[in-house]
């Protein structure tokens, strides 16, 4: 089938519905568009688990805060859409922000306590606009499965957990952080990187590696395995926003790694760009 | 088909999922129990309408107030399951409370505006409770349609805004109030009526009836007929909570009631007991 872009809601639903009747199963992979490495291996899972295979390609408004770079965050759509076409997805959905938005959304969707610590500490109100977002998606879709990037973490965890308290009927994979051969989780904000931060960005996937060889040696405390972070990352980084071990599942924090699985989260800034990355530890 | 009683999420989606994939139109009516004719209208209406009919019959505590009467509030589920089989519905969902929420429910899903008038302005997280529950149970059933009744009008007006917001692919369709013949709105709260309280109760819907006929006689001032409203109830209520008449739509106050349909809606006290009633003028 040969992929189409659908820019309306009405669209939309009507192509799904048809597929829907003949019993087709649905894969969805939401996006914000600037297509790399990472997006394009969840549309090929994607790919290779459902009939059908829906891409979003959206830069949601309502996810960014006053300060933050909605205006300026990567867009290139028609280089977005041959990718897609390449993969062979079936469908790009690409709205406007008015066919999403058409008047004021008084509804919200939030969360207690998993929001408020990691990227939802600084990013205040991030993470109800993807869980809006989200919400509108599966709903409009109606997917079987939907596929995120483990690189957003929380973001995943966030939505899992709002599937389950909704008990919306659609499965969320997360799929492995795609790197580049030197470790830099693939980014769509890494295109704001000079080429001198490019070679420091990639400070981020080392500390995370050492923390790692720590562990593997034996070294469990949370308190010298963040130290040991920290020094790693303030070679090269401008600011680090936060270095935490937290449950893999919960997102609490843990004192000691142990017990359970956790995830080892580090967010710092190189010259102006925020970046992100993480490593789940069993 | 015999109506069959569900009481687990999975036996439910099990049962549904069969009909779904044989095409069959759905119809919700989600409900707290203790049925009268109001519910039977909503479970006719659903019958009528579609191909398979889903009860749900669930005291909701999240929507309930500390202060409030979940534990007292009345239930019968042997009658009204024996009622639901009477109308001809297929299934009656009546879970658990521990079914519906196995765990903390930490997502949270609620309004800007709308919950905070009418009803909301006293019943703090009434309404995010009534949401909560009804996105459950409409990504459970997955219905095309569901049934509430014009009784909890501002309940009716939160839910469709609500769909619409999150685009959830659900008609709602509000179905007028049943009245006894005497006028009395029929709530499963009537029951809690002394039978002098009962004689009483009428007044709400009289006092509606009186704003009607100024408004037929051109009387069109909103702060008359709230005076002629109140003079009225005061005869027989001990406590008035509230007057309004607002946009029929949005829910926004109106000085006039010539531009647009409103809702001229009341709450008062009989006695102990919290009733609430209401009319559409065109």
């Amino acid at each position: 089938m040969k992929a189409r872009i659908l820019r309306t809601i009405p669209s939309l639903r009507k192509a799904l519905d048809s597929h829907r009747v003949d019993g087709k199963s649905i894969g969805l992979v939401p996006t914000m568009g600037c297509f790399h490495e990472g997006h394009l291996s969840l549309m090929r899972r994607a790919r290779k688990k459902h009939d059908i295979v829906v891409v979003s390609l959206f830069v949601n408004p309502t996810q960014f805060g006053p300060s933050e770079d909605f205006e300026a965050y990567p867009r290139n759509e028609k280089r977005d859409i041959a990718m897609a076409k390449e993969v062979g997805v079936d469908y790009i959905f690409a709205p406007s922000v008015g066919a999403m938005y058409p008047q004021e959304n008084v509804s919200v969707v939030s969360m207690h306590g998993m929001t408020d610590v990691l990227c939802g500490a600084s990013r205040v109100g991030h993470f109800d606009g993807v869980m809006m977002i989200v919400c509108k998606l599966f709903n409009l879709v109606q997917p079987d499965e939907s596929f995120f990037g483990q690189k957003d973490y929380q973001q995943c965890k966030v939505i899992q957990r709002m599937v389950t308290d909704l008990n919306m009927p659609v499965r969320v994979a997360m799929c492995p952080i795609v790197r580049e051969p030197d470790g830099l989780a693939m980014s769509s904000r890494n295109t704001y990187l000079s080429d001198a931060e490019r070679v420091r960005a990639t400070i981020l996937y080392r500390s995370l590696m050492d923390a790692k060889t720590m562990i593997k040696q034996g070294k469990c405390s949370v308190a010298l395995i963040t130290k040991k972070i920290e020094k790693v990352l303030s070679v090269g980084v401008s600011r680090i926003e936060y270095i935490e071990i937290r449950n893999a599942d919960t997102l609490v924090a843990v004192r000691n790694i142990k017990n359970n699985p956790v995830v080892i989260a580090v967010a710092a800034k190189i010259g102006k760009t925020r970046l992100i990355d993480n490593i789940i530890v069993r």
